[in-house]
């Protein structure tokens, strides 16, 4: 068996809602139960499904040049964040404002995903797994913050 | 359409391989290009699919008592990083140590995921996006380090 035929299956654990109210995690009320105690974290990553880029074309983008930086090279897509990738999976640090266990939603401060994009995990932020000190980034990649911004990560369309 | 329905595929794009020598990522020939690059950063998230969990049982908890902290309540998955969840997604950061482009293989300094697990998705260390300074935890989580050791993650069995 050619182990790189196997298929693994995700499920969609919820969506991402954006309104003039502000951007919310509603989950399936089958999994409200994983939330339990998400509050006393401030932070959350949530993966989430690009679907626009679940198709074969986006699937085989392997390298870009980023629209970021000065005279960024041709960069291979695992050394950024692009949505279109082998397996089209993005994750987004958010700070988590308010959860209502009873309904299954979260809300959140800021993310850079569009309306009614799927949710396909939540996992709190620790520290000690996560924030690494010392990161080093390429020397064209000059001038950016040095941590997570105070006011997160939202879709900047232009 | 239920959209609670819908199935996504995820196929394998390396391997993570242990042994004598150290710690290895091995990736699938076709996305070799997908790494370049990736020298110029320190640290990758390594997406790994934490297949002994892939089965409906491991897939159906929702909740455990975490094996950490003191006297931890029930907590649901999602506020923890168990293995064990509806999507069976495992995140782990690392430090790169050596690339062979022409091999496709990464060698890094350590990881908590046995020999031959499955490769998801590989993405560079950015600060901007993956550095919360101000990351809140629950009071039952003491003594932690404040940040990502100095030695990186690996699998502890005892």
């Amino acid at each position: 068996m050619n182990l790189y035929e196997q298929e693994f299956i995700i499920r969609p654990i919820g969506f991402i809602k954006r309104d003039e109210e502000g951007f919310f995690l509603h989950f399936d009320n089958k999994v409200i139960p994983a939330l339990k105690q998400l509050e006393h974290f401030s932070h959350i990553h949530v993966f989430w499904w690009a679907d626009k880029h679940d198709n074969d074309q986006s699937r085989g983008i392997l390298d870009c040049t980023p629209p970021y930086g000065e005279n960024p090279p041709i960069t291979g897509v695992f050394a950024t964040r692009a949505e279109y990738r082998p397996n089209p999976i993005a994750v987004t640090v958010a700070k988590i404002e308010e959860i209502d266990h009873k309904k299954g939603i979260v809300k959140i401060q800021n993310i850079d995903a569009f309306d009614n994009t799927p949710i396909i995990d939540i996992k709190a932020y620790f520290p000690v797994c996560d924030k690494v000190e010392s990161a080093k980034m390429p020397d064209w990649i000059v001038g950016w913050p040095e941590s997570f911004p105070d006011e997160g990560f939202g879709l900047y369309e232009g």
